[in-house]
């Protein structure tokens, strides 16, 4: 049976396998599956965003070759960022608790 | 219900906080920590690596401040670079097959 950490890397992978595959190329992430990958799989972070830009921002900032796509290392430097927010939110919260 | 993403951003940072908890401080993790965390969650990785030295190394390449611990951007470098690799292995697995 895989660990929490070998499933994480699995879904990882099967997320991004999954989002990109879904017109042409499947190394990368288009700026319309980048956003039905958000809107789907993150609609919770997407649906509080009051201002209507931001996507379209942090794929410009995520899409370090500007090549108009995210590869799987770009995808992961989103991943560990809205992890880092979390965390970092989530060590906040139990810091006033003490 | 979370979706598959989410619940992999709240596994990365459950995994790091209850190896970084087992000792003091508990937003990092230490040589210790790390073993621990090498040899229990990716154990099918650790126990496959002829070189002792092997987990030595990987510990001072993804220590960037040379601190000696491993923060939660640091442990995501491991997880992001552990990813990569085995996705770059399922691309050239599936080029293979066509």
């Amino acid at each position: 049976m895989p660990t929490e950490t070998e499933r994480c890397i699995e879904s990882l992978i099967a997320v991004f396998q999954k989002y990109s595959g879904k017109d042409g190329n499947n190394t990368k992430l288009s700026k319309t599956e980048f956003l039905s990958f958000m809107n789907t799989e993150l609609a919770a972070f997407t649906k509080n965003q009051k201002d209507p830009g931001v996507l379209d921002r942090m794929m410009k900032k995520l899409d370090l070759n500007c090549d108009g796509q995210l590869d799987f290392q770009e995808f992961l430097n989103l991943i560990g960022g809205l992890a880092i927010a979390c965390h970092d939110s989530f060590l906040q919260t139990s810091q006033k608790r003490i």
